[in-house]
């Protein structure tokens, strides 16, 4: 404070007041003592910029999935990772929480925004029915949900998301002109607004072809999830010449599941995968699957949070459709 | 304050006293006010708690690796699950922050700690050559290792490591009674503490054995480097007949690209991947892998960490030993 008064020409009353947003000294010299400080590495404590109205120059991610379904994901890790190049350009800090369900969640976001810690959240897993955007309705927390569909309800958020019907509509496209009539979709969480984008998509594309043998089956994205199923629709009676997985993961245990079964990929069966990570061309033969910028989604979201928090309007951005990446895995079905 | 103040029968003075923590109160009406408050569901802002030194509620956790090397990196998430677990039993926040290399990660710690924004933190990938820990002594803000040796310089960190020697040790055990004599580590990122533990260990136990074929290769640990040292060490003259990747990312790769190669596993080369992760079984065949409990890891370390932050010792906890799980993966050696 002495040093800045002293460089400034001012007294440390006025400096105290320029750095503390108070009035009683004129704009000029609030810039003069602002400058100063900032070159002699000056920072306001957070703690004294929230009390002055600042806010918390934090942003709040809650996810609120079991911790063991997030030991393989590369989508979260990739999105935090694009979120946190936006965030450090801005000196703003990411307070991350795992939570059990989205009720925890909502109390979650109740106590932050209580007790000043964060100034935003950026929301993921939106759900079909989802308690948290009237949560952050009824608080004013601003926020930004990840993959949602955009929802006039709630204006004051915004919302980040990609056309997953028109990327499964592109999958069915590709199966079908290979020949494929009988198709699963192992899909990840029910009540997911994605999952259930996508089982709706393939429901009508399906209607529109008049196939009747392609069903949606949820699981918990898990690989013993992807295994079981996979094993339990192969060993049916008319079982599907196409799988269609909701993440890599999943993908991958379920093509060592029909191996074992004596189906080779693609000439019994084939498989596309949601997500196309390394893992993809790991594995023979490599797998065919729906290629996203998790990353660029991340920075996406986290430019809209900054726009909010800047006082910008709520807004609904759409990320590039995720692209079909053909490989080894599909092939025409088998008969055809 | 109007409510506490007529609930507990004291004027609204009194209670900004007793909650700010300033003297001018008794011991008995500050208890009173507090249990009041907490009845009325108060709960003290972030900022207002730490202007009164009860700190930020917050422990930081920063990440200094290049945000593709995270794509598939399930430890980390493992991690991050156990820490949480505990924090919020504790009602702690977790700050996160991915940079670029130690140097951002050293002037992150600087400005949280100067902005009152965390009260802790835990730091992972210790290096041999380390800035950070130096630049936590300085400042004084408290700090657990994990994954670090003990290390007497710094007595006011703790220190949560896992015996990766020991379990170097192991995994060669088991490769030399199978009759491999020419094995590569197919190791991590050069300069990390457990990097290099683990190097010198193998070294220590080939010498031990008068064994000239082995070494080890550092790597990025992403799974392009693991199938291509995999490749260049095949086709060298006197190929290894035994190969340990110190991920299972790696490990995956590198089995393709002997795959594609033409050498069987574990016919014509044997392979041991460091973790044992769902991935390790959903290849043919399945890895043989060190297993070892990262959330509880996780567990530990912010476990460590409050316990400083309530005033406690800085203290050294050693987990478990990874435990190697044989699979199919690992097989007599070739000419044995």
């Amino acid at each position: 404070m002495k040093d800045i008064a002293r460089q400034a020409g001012v007294s440390q009353s006025a400096v105290s007041f320029a750095l503390n947003g108070r009035p009683g000294v004129s704009e000029d010299t609030r810039d003069r003592v602002r400058r100063v400080a900032e070159e002699l590495g000056w920072r306001p404590s957070t703690a004294a910029r929230a009390l002055s109205g600042e806010g918390a120059a934090t942003v709040g991610f809650v996810l609120a999935r079991p911790a063991e379904t997030l030991g393989v994901d590369s989508f979260f890790l990739q999105l935090v990772s694009g979120i946190q190049e936006v965030l450090a350009e801005r000196h703003l800090g990411l307070l991350f929480q795992v939570v059990e369900d989205v009720e925890d969640e909502c109390a979650v976001y109740r106590r932050w925004w209580a007790e000043h810690r964060v100034d935003g959240v950026l929301v993921v897993d939106p759900r079909t029915d989802d308690p948290r955007t009237g949560v952050l309705d009824e608080l004013g927390l601003p926020g930004v949900v990840i993959g949602g569909a955009p929802d006039e309800r709630h204006p004051g958020l915004s919302t980040v998301w990609a056309d997953d019907a028109g990327a499964m509509a592109a999958v069915v496209d590709e199966l079908y002109a290979l020949g494929h009539r009988r198709i699963v979709h192992i899909a990840g969480l029910p009540g997911l607004a994605h999952t259930e984008r996508r089982i709706r998509t393939l429901r009508a594309e399906a209607e529109r072809r008049g196939l009747t043998g392609v069903k949606s089956v949820t699981t918990d994205y898990s690989d013993a999830a992807g295994a079981a199923v996979t094993r339990r629709v192969l060993e049916a009676p008319a079982p599907p010449t196409a799988l269609i997985y909701d993440n890599d993961v999943m993908a991958l245990a379920g093509v060592a599941a029909a191996t074992e079964l004596g189906h080779s990929v693609p000439r019994d069966v084939s498989v596309v995968a949601w997500e196309d990570s390394a893992l993809c061309r790991m594995v023979k033969p490599w797998l065919s699957a729906l290629s996203r910028d998790s990353v660029e989604f991340g920075r996406t979201a986290a430019t809209e949070l900054t726009a909010l928090l800047d006082g910008g309007p709520a807004r609904t951005v759409r990320v590039p459709v995720p692209r079909l990446i053909v490989r080894d895995s599909t092939g025409v079905a088998r008969g055809t």
